[in-house]
């Protein structure tokens, strides 16, 4: 019989082209525009899926984008996992920051360059070739089960519904999940929590048009004006966020788990200059990792209003614009914070101005326990792989849809991911590691295989 | 002999056309694709002054959008009335707030809808139209010059060197500008002053590149929050403006030109319903008019920075961008002002982020005296045709240039606007009153007329 090793080997080339394909299409859920490619990505996914020897795969419509579910059973009374994953990618722009087109993948030294590269095109389709290595060399120890949703990068709208509706397709002994980081190939980890999410956006109204700004300026309140008064009152001096009860539902993490934390490796003047900042921001009383994986917080991600052009327009504007999300950590509530977070900025508007404050989108937080048998199957798993435990970090980003999954399915969610926080998610540039791919795809078997032993 | 009604009785319709015609010319200034269009609407310019009777109209090219210079003069022993105008406009953008094309005008309840329709086509054509009727029924008075550019809107960048190198063409005995609005029909007045500018573009730089705000919000400053911190800081809790030296050289209006300010009538009930606000804002102690007129002010004209499409991203940005105007009044030297706000941003820009900050443009404010010929004897003709005298009133807008043509040229600059303020100059659906346009070519041919007979 052929090994895992003798066969990701030979179909290592077809690994990579069959991703690259996938990155080709421009799957982005934000942008109504791209309607037609979330149906292309979704049937490339079922093609996909069938011919890595799935049993059956379907795509069901939503209320917005499709979702994909396949699955192989291989014997009902053996475990099953679930594997979840997300299809759709972020927005690309701003396009002119990109050294080559954003779903025009290019490999350059040794890493691929692509929207979704990481995030998570590539990380599920690890997860694909992972299945097709078991199936194809007839070794899958467990049913596999596998969902792959088109809205993650909006917040999984429509997910809850069709959770919901399809638990008895859905049930499964664990969720694995990759769409998380690791610290280096060299110092591989795994996270044991996802922040919770509240977007929303904010829209404040000065006079009813665009006046003039020097027959008008000074006597009429401006909303660039306002707006950036009201953002520069959201934190204080020490960067902590001001919003009465923001903090309220905040479960401190122990002195052992920050203890823990500080002990995994990180070298702040590489972190800088990676960045090329020189000095670092943030809440104090907090190192960088606490701040990215045990503390909330509150960021600006967008701002616009009055003239944007080359050159000089002399405009008081009627609007002004801004995104504003929070990271959540247990166990705040991502309606409660909404909720809080919109009140407050309706409370600090002046009377010169209308304001308008709504949700984009939420999630709440998730931490999964390191005793469980997914988790000792995973961190075996990456043993295997790598020659080293995992360490157990908190996450910064989002998995908006984890909490409903445990709620719902009642299974615990296992976060194995194989990307890098310096792979650009979000960002211009966007890239995966080819030695990460590849990583993933032959330490996945283990997980499955330990999985099914336990 | 003909008479100037009979004359302009007749012409009417053909008045109106040649003036929608001018209006159809992109001609903004600012946006590099419209260099056809400026010098589309050069032309266009040199053909109507020759047909109304110039003997002499050339283009002068100069490093930017070119000059439009015309003259007919009569007898050198004659005085000279030199017409200062521009034929640049404002961008038109948002154009979805637009109810007609920005480039197409519409008459509507006797208004012309355009860009340009006011500021300053339908201004500077009252000119043309005015010298046409004394040209044609030869009762010209004066000799007359026309000086027409094509960058007032960014600030008459190449318009010093230009009358620095052509003084004996523009030697004159007034400018005369109609650039600037009177406070109704029924209520005639001239401004004697314009305020000064500083126009500058801020650039707050974070990270290198944008980051995914879930695995770096917290850790690193964000540009939109940094940049909305020092906005907020330029006001203080009375909206005066906080930066250390900014208002040093500002002479402060007397008592009694404040008195006399507070009788001309202004309704702070229609003006607030007028702009569809609430409350008016601005700073302690001063009134609307006062505000707008004889105090200096700091606008942000733009704010842009992050994601700004539909829909959500989670980025924490790179950079976030402002543009800032300063509007002077005497004695504030527009370069330092630039310099004192430039420097100010710099001083107060944490260590989390780089700054870099620039001048777009700048002009001196000017104040003309209500004792000279030249405004005699405008005041004189406004008494003619509106049946009232002008009320002398500061003007809040900037014609940067007028400070380089007293102390160039010599002679002094009479402000005989014939807009309303709620023209929306600058603004989406930018119009002119028929009735307005109407009555500035009634009245400025008595202006040359009794400057002529000083």
């Amino acid at each position: 019989m052929q090994t895992w090793k003798d066969y990701q080997e030979k179909n290592k080339d077809k690994f990579l082209n069959e991703l690259l394909e996938l990155l080709r299409i421009p799957s982005v859920s934000a942008r109504s525009e791209h309607k037609k490619d979330m149906q292309a990505c979704a049937e490339a996914l079922k093609t996909r899926l069938l011919e890595a020897g799935a049993d059956k795969v379907e795509i069901y419509a939503t209320a917005g984008h499709p979702v994909v579910y396949g699955e192989k059973i291989i014997d009902p009374s053996k475990p099953t996992v679930l594997v979840y994953g997300h299809y759709d990618v972020q927005p690309a722009d701003p396009l002119n920051l990109w050294h080559s087109g954003p779903f025009e993948p290019v490999i350059k030294d040794g890493k691929i360059f692509a929207r979704g590269a990481c995030d998570d095109k590539g990380q599920v389709y690890m997860h694909v070739k992972a299945f097709e290595t078991m199936s194809k060399t007839n070794t899958l120890a467990t049913n596999i089960k596998f969902l792959i949703e088109g809205e993650e990068e909006v917040g999984s709208p429509n997910l809850a519904t069709f959770v919901k509706e399809n638990k008895a397709l859905l049930k499964s002994d664990v969720i694995l999940i990759s769409d998380t980081a690791l610290i280096s190939l060299d110092t591989p980890s795994m996270d044991v929590g996802v922040r919770g999410l509240s977007y929303i956006e904010v829209e404040v109204t000065g006079p009813n048009r665009d006046l003039h700004s020097g027959v008008y300026g000074g006597a009429v309140a401006n909303p660039i004006t306002i707006l950036a008064k009201m953002i520069a009152s959201l934190h204080d001096e020490n960067n902590h966020i001001t919003i009465p009860g923001f903090y309220d539902d905040v479960v401190e993490a122990t002195t052992a788990e920050r203890k823990l934390m500080a002990e995994a490796p990180f070298s702040e003047e590489e972190y800088k200059k990676d960045l090329g900042v020189n000095e670092l921001w943030g809440e104090k009383g907090y190192t960088t990792n606490e701040r990215t994986g045990i503390r909330p917080t509150l960021e600006l991600n967008g701002i616009w209003g009055g003239y944007t052009g080359e050159g000089a327009k002399t405009v008081l504007p009627s609007k002004a614009y801004a995104k504003i999300s929070c990271r959540l950590v247990p166990n705040q509530g991502s309606d409660k914070i909404t909720e809080i977070l919109i009140n407050h900025l309706k409370k600090i508007a002046p009377p010169y101005i209308q304001i308008k404050a709504e949700l984009h989108h939420g999630g709440e937080p998730y931490m999964t326990p390191i005793d469980s048998k997914g988790y000792k199957a995973a961190a075996k798993a990456i043993e295997t792989t790598f020659g080293k435990q995992p360490i157990p970090v908190r996450g910064g980003g989002s998995i908006p849809i984890c909490a409903l999954f445990e709620k719902e399915l009642g299974v615990k969610i296992i976060f194995m991911g194989f990307g890098l926080d310096s792979d650009n998610l979000h960002s211009p540039n966007e890239k995966y590691d080819l030695a990460n791919y590849y990583k993933g795809i032959e330490t996945i078997p283990y997980f499955h295989k330990y999985f099914a032993e336990q």
